[in-house]
């Protein structure tokens, strides 16, 4: 149904846009929040960026590559504040966001 | 990884946004944009409270219920609009809203 | 240019948002990050649903009572949330809330 | 209470949000709404991205410049499509979005 051209870094976004939702959850219940605040900052931005990347590629944008293209610069910065961090979900949330911003790059260019 | 007893929901709602979207895109291409203008107004309002359903349900909100519980209101009004026309993408996204409001209300009661 | 009977609802609206975004941000920077987890999540989550009550009102939406009224709701609690701490953000950003609160209340009902 | 270098763009992202979102509605009311198609589109786009640009501001993200420099480039693009239409609605849509282009702009840089 959707934009075939865009199918995997849809995908991407979406599984990008679940585990930094689920990070950011993880991340308000861990006994040391405040070394996960920069986790928190970026789960939050690294998830509304996705919403857009979606939205901009499901609608046919004309914005489409300049919003992947922020949006790989988005996920990779969270990305690397994730994958410092031992706990499940941000390792998990890492792997995604690194993935994400492959696909999106891939759009971007 | 996602929060399991919300997964076919959280799948609904994916997939809705998709069909909105995607049907939002396609009313604005139709030769007759006048007749489709309720389906394009209501297809960004689905969108968008699905994204926000999404977010609830990955970040375990206290609000999923009353957020699922909107949801499911406003994917029946776009639903009920977008079976009104003949298109391809109004009759997909009728029957994704009406599978999103249904999945909605299971979480909102 | 805007919707005169919404006037004041979206000008606390706006308000609150910026309340709650300079929480959130403020929030993330205190040193007990911990004692802060359930304000940081609310912050996030109001400054959402004012933003959605500030669009539907914008664009005389057909839910508008409805995205209002539950707008209500998370503004509530996230003052109530904010009131707890007596950091100048958190008791500024509850003061919005409440405010916020009582003019959705009015378009709601 | 925000951050004052942000002042005035917040400022004008605000009053670019409100043009847009109006221009959105009226549009969709208009007689001939198949000419006011990529009006439609470029308002919801542009009042989303400034949204993005107003929370990137009032939280003190790490990519207010990259926002910001995508904001100015979206919000020029929905002012030259505006600036075509002879309607109120279109006419000073434009005007808040080249307004708040050239706010976004000096951040951006």
């Amino acid at each position: 149904m959707e934009n075939q051209q865009y199918h995997d870094c849809i995908q991407a976004c979406i599984e990008c846009i679940e585990s930094c939702n689920v990070c950011f959850d993880s991340c308000l219940k861990e006994e040391n929040v405040k070394m996960m605040a920069e986790c928190i900052r970026m789960d939050r931005e690294c998830a509304e960026i996705c919403g857009m990347a979606v939205t901009a590629m499901q609608t046919n944008s004309h914005f489409v590559n300049q919003i992947c293209g922020l949006c790989a610069e988005i996920c990779d910065a969270c990305g690397n504040e994730c994958k410092k961090h031992d706990h499940d979900h941000c390792q998990k949330c890492a792997e995604a966001c690194f993935k994400c911003a492959e696909e999106c790059r891939k759009i971007a260019s």
